[in-house]
């Protein structure tokens, strides 16, 4: 390995099981020789298998942490500071839950009650998570912070439905906490716009296996896996990437700046 | 004038005094032979003038509605409908308050509360009301939406702190409702993302003047003026314009694709 | 009709037959009260029917133009404002030719002067167009610039092969000439980008019509017609528009927005 | 170090002196275990000290190529995979020159001879370079491709003149070969935009210093580095990138994304 990450201290949220890109995440930061504490959701814990991750990672802690509680936030930042010795070099946010999908509400009939918890939960978080950072300064100098986001901010897939919304507003909390902490204390901010990826979140949204299929079709290098995803953590996490910041970053096969491709025509008839 | 919008029945939401964009664009949907209901909401009836802009549009009927409220919106389509005689061609969304800039907190103390409310007021409106007319069938086939929105939804300007993000979220409504309301009707629904403008609300921005001028100096043309803004809605609004949608138009004299120009060094040298 | 060009000169580049969107530009021009010269390569004049539409223009006088030499279009410029009497209010640019598509040389195997001559006569030519106003200060204060474009431009669609580089550098030259000549007359510069359209020029390029029923698929509001197209450039150049300038202007029903929609899958199924 | 790049065979463009974006990419790439050739114009060599880097990186051979003929870029392609024993895995395109700024032409005197030379030899060399690669299968499965861009390709700054348009070129040459390159053999292909670098080609442009200070400012990071862009580079041509392709990735602290800073007018201020 490539030490990349040698002496550097992170908090890595959203390891369900071995399908998330988080844990995929939380895998190669340890072969790369960082220290971190594992984070989720109380409930994500009970159903996931975060506890084999951990034993993987050099018994890595993990903390749990309802990401719409200040005061579960304050914790996880104070505790991962004691655990870890020192402040935080790195942290992945990959965190995400649409109610209204869940339900079954469709694009036109949103509850909003339910739309705002899935602003809560899915972006909120990310500036909440930043801000009780830099309220305790809890971030070194040049730290760096990812979220996991999609394309579906930026266009619509219909299905994506409130998520997109939610991952417009998640991208302008990085732009925005981007510009603030990275003056203060050149943290950089960023999100990583991943291509639809097989995890237990993405599987679960309806016609996600045609679309994956379609997806690929229309990409040049084909859809993007967790672990390749992991792999460009890593690299923005490590000091050679210091001056990007601000960035919604595709991370996709060359999805996004593809109009079209025969090989989708190609699909459909293989499909026949 | 050029009846570009005759016939054509609108709400148009937000003119407090002659200095709101909404107030102009009322006074020139109305030159362009357009019916109309204005509302705001009731606390900004009380303080605005808009008895006077209602009389120069031949009496326009005026409908209080917070926008916050599911009730309110559609009471406020209802009872438009029932007014102008069938169903609705266009509708401007000029609304925005931000909770937190108001109460003083910086974009790095922001209260989650007040945040939530800013989201609600500025752009989850827009979701309702589009999700109302969605509903209640509310919208004439080829009907036209717009929201006025600001370039800092896509790149940080300090002092706009967390309405930025607010506006981030309100364009990604405008793309999401325009799938999803153009596939079923034709209505088509964008923004305007216009220079920064002397409103009541506008000048109440720390900084305002200072950076009126700043813009003014990078801009080829010069800032956009609230009548220009309301002569671009009404194209935008009439039949010549039926197959945009889902855009974020930029109505800034150029601000948002121009990086430097010497202009601003010579504004500070004359403020010296 | 509603006079938007009424009093107001123009020069429309490239109407060929009436498939052409020049030439549907040139109609609404017409009925919106505009006077105004047309152009086209002398070769394509042999070959389309503008005499036909310059007789439906009240008589509008043809000036042949190569635009690939700087003496045919000064010529150009001078005579029209001899013919017009006075200076140019817009001007359209819809010129366009790919030589090593018409060769059948695919992107991997361009053939470098025939790319030249592709860039020259469908990038080039819109600078030297505005450059040769630029000089003969030939353009009123506050004109109307529009030249076509297409999405190639930033989306790789591989059959439109270097036409998407030369839409490019042509959208390119559009911020570039937007900034400096409306810092010294107001003058306004956009782009329109266009659906597919089955223009004689657009009906050629291989398997067109696959994906014009495609690219209507993933439309919310199918693709944009010729004359749909017209009434936007009409817009674009009237009066109301005057604070629009340095833009790309996607005209395409939501395509560009659109990220993915069932009746891509739709379409094929129909097609078996 | 990271050996990031261990077992790498690579082509760098344009290092003339260590204050050379390539110089550094150079010196980095060596020190991550990459062989590779250098090369640059046979001009640029006789001023440049090219040698002394080629000795401080394992006595790197050294090509010239005149990037605006196709036989200098066949020849180089062969003898770098004579030298270097196989096929390529990295290049990175650092090569620009605008022959009107030279000359003191302005954006609105342009001379179109000259501006051709300015495209083909800062753009089209690096469409050339990857047809020929193309053409001799001359890039490994996953190999990476690299140009440098500055933001001026995308937003304008009056003194970057016409280079602006020459960038706006090569980044969509960077998404066409990327579509095709990728296709065939998952090649990647990137530009990296980078902050305005004291270079000796940078440092020529009239007025550098004053616009150096004023991105500085408004960057929350301040400008990149040359050396910074070197690490980067480094990174994006690891096997850790592999599904980033056609992407234009901003490596500038923040500047692209910022819209405003208060750091400008206290620039201003200290300048008095």
């Amino acid at each position: 390995m490539n030490n990349l990450l040698k002496g550097k201290k992170g908090i890595i949220f959203g390891a369900l099981n071995d399908k998330s890109i988080a844990w995929q995440v939380a895998l190669k930061c340890h072969e790369q020789g960082a220290e971190f504490v594992l984070t989720n959701a109380p409930i994500a814990m009970r159903m996931g298998e975060i506890n084999k991750l951990a034993a993987d990672c050099n018994n890595a802690k993990i903390i749990p942490c309802d990401v719409t509680k200040n005061e579960d936030m304050e914790n996880l930042i104070k505790q991962s500071m004691e655990i870890l010795g020192g402040k935080i070099d790195f942290i992945l946010h990959s965190v995400g839950m649409s109610m209204n999908i869940r339900k079954g509400k469709p694009y036109g009939d949103l509850d909003y009650k339910w739309h705002h918890e899935t602003l809560d939960i899915s972006s909120v978080s990310f500036h909440r998570l930043l801000q009780t950072c830099f309220k305790m300064d809890a971030i070194n100098d040049w730290g760096s912070v990812l979220a996991l986001t999609y394309i579906a901010s930026q266009r619509i897939f219909p299905d994506y439905s409130e998520m997109g919304d939610a991952k417009s507003l998640l991208e302008s909390y990085a732009r925005g906490f981007g510009y603030h902490y990275g003056k203060r204390n050149k943290v950089r901010i960023n999100t990583i716009s991943q291509s639809p990826t097989p995890t237990t979140a993405g599987s679960g949204v309806k016609g996600f296996g045609d679309f994956f299929d379609y997806a690929s079709a229309l990409s040049p290098l084909g859809n993007a896996s967790a672990e390749a995803c992991a792999d460009y953590c890593v690299l923005m996490f490590s000091d050679l990437s210091r001056m990007v910041t601000m960035q919604n970053l595709y991370h996709d096969g060359g999805f996004s700046f593809t109009g079209f491709s025969y090989d989708v025509f190609k699909l459909m008839e293989n499909k026949k």
